[in-house]
């Protein structure tokens, strides 16, 4: 074989598996999570979520309800609700966001709502306070169960990863979520997005262990 | 000398060699820089701005001044005038601000301008029209000339920076600029401080050099 085909060669394989390690990135608005309590107030008892358009991660949709998050200093008008109904209410949004609010609003796992501050949420002329639930998410990555191996990752793991935006740079401490259930998307907010210069199929990479 | 004496000394000069290479991070909101021009445009033949505070940057400050900025989907209010005059008129904005203009902005290094898009100035009922000079700053580190060496960099250089911020990260594509009438400083703009959990007094360290 001439060199230069070995050359070619070797290239061809390293893209492919770099390919292989890299994974979409998402940028997620604000956004909220009902449990039915909320629904009933804010659309009426026993109101079902309209779905207007499936998101990347199974069974996750964004609806056609929209809300206002209102809070002491102002408010956030034409935020989406993500369906389906969940068992304890959340809401999600940048810091950028919580400075609209004039809510100091800590970073936090989804899910993992004990402690934080609560907002409310109208539709409508229809209030509802909730006590607790206001966080900025996390920076995460939905790991398929398929996909841990070839990521070396376990659920709950913090990596570090590289991602090849406009404005390059290596986010740490990103959770790794692993599930079935889940495809393969990494999900940053939009003020991360804007630090490193996200625009749709920017790609990410993880590059070694947090610690 | 026993080991543990050994271990605190090794210690004790990890952390302040450590400290050494450290330098302050500050978070820059959207500015404008105005020329002769555009401050005669905006608030009269020949009028002089006000300082009201040192900036870090030596000579640097913020003036009383406010300005509008006027894009085609909405306006930024309340936008400070960073003193002394300029040979050349700039504005910087995050990109959640330019979302809010409605304009596409490029990043860019500070006095870079050419072929970057303009906007409307406003202050009271004078407008002056910007024909080009709206940017996001690219992210850089002011090097005080002495520290050039320590921290191991020269003007122009791009260098990776680890930010100690409540959400850690790595940047990357961060611009050296070395002068003598610089203090050292990193300079990023709100997004990005917002993506890195930014607080007043947070440090940032040279990784390594980039590319």
């Amino acid at each position: 074989m001439d060199n230069q085909l070995v050359e070619s060669i070797v290239n061809e394989v390293i893209k492919r598996v770099q390919d292989e390690a890299c994974f979409e990135v998402e940028a997620s608005g604000k956004h909220v999570h009902l449990n039915r309590e909320a629904i009933d107030a804010l659309f009426g008892e026993g109101y079902q979520l309209t779905k207007a358009r499936d998101l990347s991660q199974p069974g996750q949709y964004a609806c056609k309800e929209r809300v206002t998050l209102i809070g002491p200093k102002g408010s956030l008008h034409n935020v989406i609700v993500l369906g389906p109904e969940r068992k304890q209410s959340q809401v999600e949004i940048s810091l950028t966001d919580s400075v609209v609010l004039g809510v100091s609003v800590p970073v936090r796992e989804s899910g993992k709502i004990d402690g934080t501050p609560g907002v409310i949420i109208a539709a409508g002329s229809n209030l509802h306070k909730l006590d607790q639930g206001l966080i900025a998410a996390q920076r995460h990555i939905h790991v398929k169960a398929e996909d841990a191996a070839k990521f070396n990752v376990t659920n709950g793991e913090i990596v570090q990863v590289k991602v090849m935006g406009k404005r390059p740079l290596i986010f740490d401490d990103v959770l790794i979520r692993v599930s079935p259930n889940f495809e393969t998307y990494m999900h940053i907010d939009y003020d991360e997005a804007n630090a490193c210069g996200f625009v749709k199929g920017t790609k990410g990479q993880i590059l070694k262990k947090s610690k």
